[in-house]
């Protein structure tokens, strides 16, 4: 990991819609490569387009596999050379076909741990592909967690098992401990009905928060959701599990006007996607705004730098240096600093003195 | 209605809780008593230990029947004249009970017609006992109503037909017209689904709006929750019919941290919530803020106005003066001028030219 540039894939999402226009423009700022080395997931005959139609200033450097990525450009993979005819800011079946195949290409690469950190472009069937993982919603205001996946309201109470929401928060906890180095993160769980006190809260979800506290973990709840966000109970959280769709998203947009990021917790890497959608109305427009692409990759790259640092006591233990009341996970990592390329030698810490120091809150 | 002040009921909600306290302090100004008259529905016992344990200003008139109500005092009908223990700040059966003698009195007393308007003070039984009506949350920034009376999530989307949301939305649509005067009022209803295009939508929802547009309403939708509260279409409406209580109330709050009032539309006359809750925390303190029960007062007293002017040429029609496409109410009622008593006499307006002014948006 220190030896090179982090690695982010970057799906071109739904063809007609502001994928390329995104990618184009994030990495018109050359300071972007600096970062880190991306690698678009595409079509050359589509990046081509779009380079003309758009008189974009940065340039692909086409690539047939992963060996021939180089740090310094933005490598465009082949995912595959069909002709694809692109109708700017018209969705067609022939561009959701063609966002699905980089995506389904990319997901393949990601269990094979071919890059460290992927980034989906606006594609409205993103999240059906992807079908795993936890979403959780992020900006400078909040973190919000989506429980349930299904797309039906009449269907959210029987997914709201308390197995499943072990797991979900489980899976959002070591998000906010491994990806955003959070040490001892505070998560909050809403309640399924209004008022917070029906059956499914009293038999399922305060038993399940029951469990996490016994395991020591800091969890909340359950909350009623428009006290919860109409009070301001939400700023003594690191992140909130909401129950189903419409009752974490719907006040996350109303509470915070700025960016967000949908970010993707519990895969073999991170994954983001953007916080607009293929917004076809703007295509070709040059009025889109490439931070939500910037936002969702800077999100990615900081949270494959937290779990590399994360897991590299893990991967290679020192013995413990002190002990407190804490999990595992927690005494063993404490015991190095921070930053593996900036540690002294083991032996001249092992004074017991040393400070634990919560690493900073990302928000 | 022009001989006498509105009467404003108000009954004394949870005994333990906070209402004696706001209608003490909300009754300290004396202007209050220009706006209306108003009949406490309490205890005489109770209102006394508040009296002293407050160190009231106001003083109350006890009377044993409505026909005792005066003008320019604060009237306190006496509902039940049983010992209650008064634990300031800690709810019991004993105080609950007393909150709902005062309301099913009232309840009672509303289906008579015997006074104008009705509030409601703190009491969290408030909703249950009254079991009637449709919820709209109302503040400077939105109106919200909530289309389903489920307190189970689960249950939600059995509630939601077509017939119910006919019956809502024109409950909706009548409460804006006649208690708030807006003339042709835009109403929005959400999806029930998220992302506003699941069976519900096409199947119940659309077919709704449809069949009330079609009856001439401006009615739209359906809008999925987030992007309707994310990015602000709210501001084009009305107000918003919100398919169950999180859906429309965790927005709400989160988008408005001023004043807000529960109105309950539908009702023989307008009948009103505090936005505060029993408060038990505060009883006692002089922190709670009597405004919440003032800005009920005020909602009260400003629908039964306008519902006696809406009312007054339907009671009494004047011949038609234009036409216009509307329906039949819009053109008897814009056939008059606003306010019955300012009007002058029928045949020197009976030119043609007077003008339709939209009646000014309450919001």
């Amino acid at each position: 990991m220190e030896e090179r540039k982090i690695r982010v894939a970057i799906t071109h999402g739904d063809t007609n819609g502001i994928g390329y226009e995104l990618v184009y423009r994030a990495f018109s700022a050359p300071e972007m490569l600096e970062l880190c080395t991306p690698i678009v997931y595409g079509s050359p005959k589509i990046a081509a387009y779009y380079r003309k139609a758009l008189n974009a200033e940065a340039a692909f450097s086409i690539i047939g596999s992963l060996d021939d990525v180089r740090d310094g450009r933005v490598n465009l993979l082949t995912c595959f050379d069909d002709e694809v005819k692109v109708e700017m800011g018209h969705p067609t079946p022939e561009s959701a076909e063609a966002g699905r195949k980089a995506l389904v290409r990319a997901l393949a690469d990601l269990q094979d741990g071919l890059f460290d950190g992927l980034v989906l472009a606006p594609f409205s069937s993103n999240r059906e592909v992807l079908n795993q993982g936890l979403l959780v919603l992020m900006n400078e205001t909040l973190r919000i967690a989506i429980a349930t996946k299904s797309s039906s309201l009449k269907d959210v109470a029987a997914e709201v098992t308390k197995e499943h929401l072990l797991a979900q928060t489980s899976a959002l906890h070591g998000m906010l401990k491994r990806d955003l180095r959070i040490s001892n993160p505070r998560v909050a769980l809403l309640s399924l009905n209004p008022g917070g006190d029906g059956p499914e809260e009293a038999e399922v979800i305060a038993p399940a928060i029951s469990e996490l506290v016994a395991g020591g973990k800091q969890v909340f709840g359950p909350y009623a959701a428009d006290d919860f966000f109409g009070t301001g109970k939400y700023e003594a959280f690191d992140a909130v599990l909401a129950m189903y769709h419409d009752q974490g998203v719907a006040p996350f947009k109303a509470l915070s006007a700025e960016e967000n990021v949908c970010y993707v917790a519990g895969l073999p890497v991170p994954v983001a996607m953007t916080g607009i959608g293929p917004s076809y109305e703007q295509v070709g427009k040059g009025t889109a705004d490439e931070n939500s692409l910037r936002h969702a990759i800077y999100s990615v790259i900081d949270a494959a730098r937290n779990r590399a640092n994360y897991d590299a006591p893990l991967v290679n233990p020192l013995p413990k240096l002190y002990h407190e009341k804490r999990d595992e996970s927690e005494k063993v990592r404490f015991s190095i600093p921070k930053k593996r390329e900036n540690r002294e030698p083991a032996a001249e810490k092992a004074d017991g003195q040393q400070p634990h120091t919560e690493p900073e809150k990302k928000a």
